[in-house]
């Protein structure tokens, strides 16, 4: 199989790298990244790759004939970080190639352009985050047609470790730094991410990206906090009977599955830690204002998602630089919610336009408003 | 499909009863019983089979008469409790239907013999205990055909509630009576099989029917103990992820999805309890010493296994009625074992020789050493 690495010198493309040199069977043959020329140009020496390129939002050409350069039977993993991973995904779906997708804001603003686009071609979206592969591993055992809607599932069960501030009263999460915030209990990810996992709208975001992947209304997906980040989600089918799928906490287990699927190769891993008690509790939407906030987007839906989830990406990297504390991001959220008016997710463009809104509503409140 | 419950006044008979009550697509056509005639023909009254009989192990003609009434893409339920539930078993495979297995002691004492004939005549064996459908549900995500060996499989890790006596010291296991056994903190079920979970010999039981049920190695077999009894049992694949089947305990979920596999139709089941830790240890060879036995028969193979469930079913029966001690048990089983000498299993007949000799041991025990 051939395979195309966008987004190679994040977390995820890393890892990528690191996994792919245990699988004969795939071939590297296109590599893309936003940054770290050095480290990319290093792993092309290993892997050999026809095509690398670097790209920004506003040189997106060499991305784009990077993500099209595999069709039928092949796979693209987009690994990029943030809205501009929306494109390629678009672009390697119209030429025909498996996704493997860790860049969940793809589904979160455009879930059923990508998904209406992936059947009609008759791709798989296959998930590389822990938590919905984790699902699409339970969902191995349902009756059901394995990437499609699932008839006997009762509801999905994402687990979430509730992120750095989970034992913080709103109080002490007020007066944190994002350096705190990016001290994660069990898992080593991405700035953007980590983050996000602390205001828990990373749980927010997947809750709409269960959504559009498994075809589950949102009455059917629960978030339920689970500290050990052991169990990574869980599917509970219509019989009483729940699936749940554990591991040590490492994405390489998730991101070989989506290269290999259906198959398991063997693996260097961690085994799980069974001596410790495997906890869960409700998650506390007062102090995560941010996971009902995407709850909230989620229902309103049409560009309502794609838009919090730019202006989350605005705020996320200006809490990273300190010009925002941490419940700003949910309180300009919830204004620019109240603010906006969605429209239908027609074309790419709708898209783009409620993330320029995003921006543009960001720009403005710093403006008027330097906090 | 048509379907035959063998063993049908039992507990798993009668929670069989009441799971195809909701299953439009089945039809009950036979039922057999040990004892409890009024149970049966209340029964028979809703159900309406055609063939209803009551056996005993010198008059099984009607219960293997009842046994092999259905064939190809029908279904057999072997509910039946102890080690005369072998041939009814074969006669099933015999007849070409696929066998609903809840009599764990069929595989323990022929396990290799019931396989082949299995795979011989293309019959399922579709697992009824809640661990070893527990794996099956997990398997649904392995690569490997659905109901053979698996390569992809690190090991299979079967729970263990760890009895009514999970808490107490040998010393206060030894003083504990029959009644204090009878005593299980989270299932309810017949009283052989709870006996067995006090002395933990179900357990051992079990490792033998998940290596003839799945076809692994005992050294991929495990024994997990966990109190909670939420995950009924895990399987561990060789690119470190873990599936686990989880559900508050009631066997109806096991008894319907081996009628229905791989449909889920909807039935009303109790939640699963989340706010409860689930929590893990390993097994106390020392306290329950009949788990070591029954895995150290499972090594030695041959009739050693049928000879050891034989005697166990004697000394449970003992033990209830207050003839023996708990570790006269487990002391009168490693005593047998030294005094064995076991033979190939290549007929039933080795296998009721082998439990013949048992009863034998036993009576003799009885006799020179009255307890």
């Amino acid at each position: 199989m051939d395979i195309v690495i966008l987004g190679a010198t994040g977390s995820i493309g890393r890892q990528c790298f690191d996994v792919v040199q245990n699988l004969p069977n795939v071939r590297v043959v296109g590599m893309a990244a936003r940054s770290n020329e050095t480290s990319l140009m290093e792993m092309a020496d290993v892997l050999k790759p026809r095509f690398v390129t670097l790209y920004d939002r506003d040189g997106m050409e060499g991305l784009l004939e990077c993500a099209s350069m595999v069709g039928k039977g092949d796979l693209v993993v987009n690994a990029i970080v943030g809205s501009i991973g929306l494109r390629p995904t678009l672009a390697a779906i119209g030429a025909g190639a498996h996704i493997a997708l860790a860049n969940k804001e793809t589904l979160v603003a455009a879930g059923g352009l990508v998904t209406s686009a992936a059947k009609e071609q008759g791709v798989e979206i296959r998930p590389m985050d822990s938590e919905h592969s984790a699902i699409w591993q339970c969902l191995q055992s349902s009756e059901s047609d394995k990437n499609s809607i699932v008839s006997d599932v009762k509801r999905l069960i994402i687990t979430a470790s509730g992120g750095a501030f989970r034992e913080l009263s709103r109080e002490q999460i007020e007066k944190a730094k994002a350096a705190d915030a990016l001290k994660h209990p069990n898992w080593n990810m991405g700035q953007k991410i980590t983050i996000d996992c602390a205001t828990m709208m990373n749980k927010g975001l997947e809750y709409i990206e269960a959504h559009w992947l498994f075809g589950l209304p949102y009455d059917k997906i629960d978030i339920l906090v689970h500290p050990q980040s052991v169990i990574h989600s869980m599917v509970e089918f219509e019989d009483g009977a729940t699936l749940a799928q554990l591991a040590a906490p490492d994405m390489r287990q998730p991101i070989q599955y989506a290269l290999t699927y259906p198959k398991r190769p063997k693996r260097n891993y961690e085994y799980i830690d069974f001596t410790k008690p495997l906890t869960f509790s409700e998650p506390d939407y007062e102090r995560f204002p941010c996971l009902s906030l995407a709850m909230q987007a989620a229902e309103i839906g049409d560009t309502m998602p794609a838009m919090v989830n730019a202006l989350n990406e605005q705020l996320v990297s200006a809490y990273l630089d300190g010009k925002v504390g941490f419940y700003d991001i949910s309180a300009i959220i919830e204004k620019a919610m109240g603010a906006y008016t969605t429209k239908q997710v027609l074309s790419v463009e709708d898209v783009e336009e409620a993330e320029a809104w995003a921006i543009d509503f960001h720009k403005k409140m710093s403006f008027s408003n330097p906090l």
